[in-house]
């Protein structure tokens, strides 16, 4: 895949962490001259600074942020971000959205203690129903340009792991959704990527560490942390850039940081 | 596994199709005497129906109907449910509940389709969170003794199909919920098993065929309710039995219908 196109791109939690560095590497690969970055976030001082970080190494390019509530965001808050970001340019080459926002819910419960409705409401409303009503509509609003879609998944998408009942099981709804979403929709207009980014030294893997309930899992992250064999949001990133240019993946494929074949 | 027991059986989705069946044949296999059917369902006169076919053939089983709204069911309305059904009697040698109440969604909406939040919202309460939220309760209530935690599953759990985003984004959610419950709670205090029933001739399947805006899809169904080989609720109910007492299953396992393993 050549990246070098006039792009729209928009990145959700884009703040900081995978988010921020994938919207700072993308934006050094897109065609700056009629490209558009859009940056979605909860916290907008943050957002700021992420604009600011690609704005110095890519001064030419259009760059805009958009503070919102994923808990409980609707398909008009993403028309009205989306068609803002757009503007009058419908000249793109090419449309990327990269579904990253995420929490990893509560740890600290175990499976059969998170019955609580009200709180699986708004978890799953952040994690799998905000990147489902954003992805109809940015599969609209670029009705007939080549789009690529992808969604930041995890190994905990498709393999059960003890403390994470939250997370595992909306990210195996995401998961899903963008596997039917490529059944569906032709590649090459619509090619669709499920990555997973392998286990990242960021505030989410800190809160698991600290608060999972399985002792298990909390060693397992500390052994990864403090023998230095964590991820960092650049080196997935730049995986991440590898497996887009090579471009072997199917649309709707999981493809792992670790997974040579891609 | 030795079904003739003193039981403690629940069954979600009881009035018709597979629920009525699993919940009549199950009833059959139970021991008579100090075991408690709940029948949980939306339609009251449905339930009854149930509850007298299975009074008929097992007339000295206590059986008990409940009609609830899974679409805004909370907590509270399962533990209430559970309490009475259970009773003063706490000397069962084993709880099963079958979660198996369902819908099927939106077929005639494509995954670019389907980013109605208040829809996506009702719909996950529906068919996860207020499983999620009963077997919560089913666990602490039955907490000591032992349980078998039956989720109906189905292939579209584990394979994206054209047409079921709505479906098959849940029943991985939900799918994936008992595979952490299994990996968290030992067996065999705690036994659970995804049962994929196969294609049923059932509503749900009508409802496919009818609405489900991918011709291949509607094709596929026609074919096997016109060839016959759609399954009956009370084939796929009689497998059902046959792997719960092989039980060569581990805890958290996905059986389907057609695999011989098991």
């Amino acid at each position: 895949m050549n990246l070098k196109q006039r792009t729209f791109l928009l990145v959700t939690g884009a703040s900081r962490g995978i988010g921020r560095e994938f919207a700072h590497q993308l934006s050094g690969q897109i065609k700056a001259k009629g490209s558009v970055v859009a940056l979605l976030g909860r916290n907008q001082a943050l957002l700021e600074e992420a604009k600011t970080q690609i704005l110095n190494s890519e001064p030419n390019l259009a760059v805009h942020t958009y503070s919102l509530e994923l808990s409980t965001a609707r398909t008009e808050d993403f028309t009205k971000i989306l068609e803002t970001a757009r503007g009058g340019n419908g000249d793109f080459e090419r449309a990327i959205v990269i579904h990253n926002a995420g929490t990893v819910g509560d740890t600290s419960k175990r499976a059969k203690e998170i019955g609580d409705t009200l709180f699986l409401q708004q978890y799953y409303h952040i994690n799998v129903f905000s990147a489902i009503a954003l992805n109809c509509e940015f599969m609209r609003l670029f009705q007939g340009i080549p789009k690529l879609v992808v969604n930041l998944s995890t190994l905990a998408a498709i393999a059960p792991i003890s403390s994470m009942a939250h997370y595992c099981t909306v990210k195996a709804a995401r998961e899903m959704y963008f596997r039917v979403l490529a059944t569906e929709e032709a590649a090459p207009e619509t090619l669709v990527l499920n990555y997973a980014p392998g286990v990242i030294d960021t505030q989410m893997t800190v809160q698991v560490q600290r608060e999972a309930h399985d002792p298990a899992i909390v060693a397992m992250f500390r052994e990864q942390r403090e023998g230095k064999t964590m991820l960092t949001p650049a080196q997935t990133t730049a995986r991440f850039i590898q497996v887009l240019e090579a471009q072997k993946f199917k649309s709707g494929d999981h493809v792992d940081y670790r997974d040579e074949t891609y």
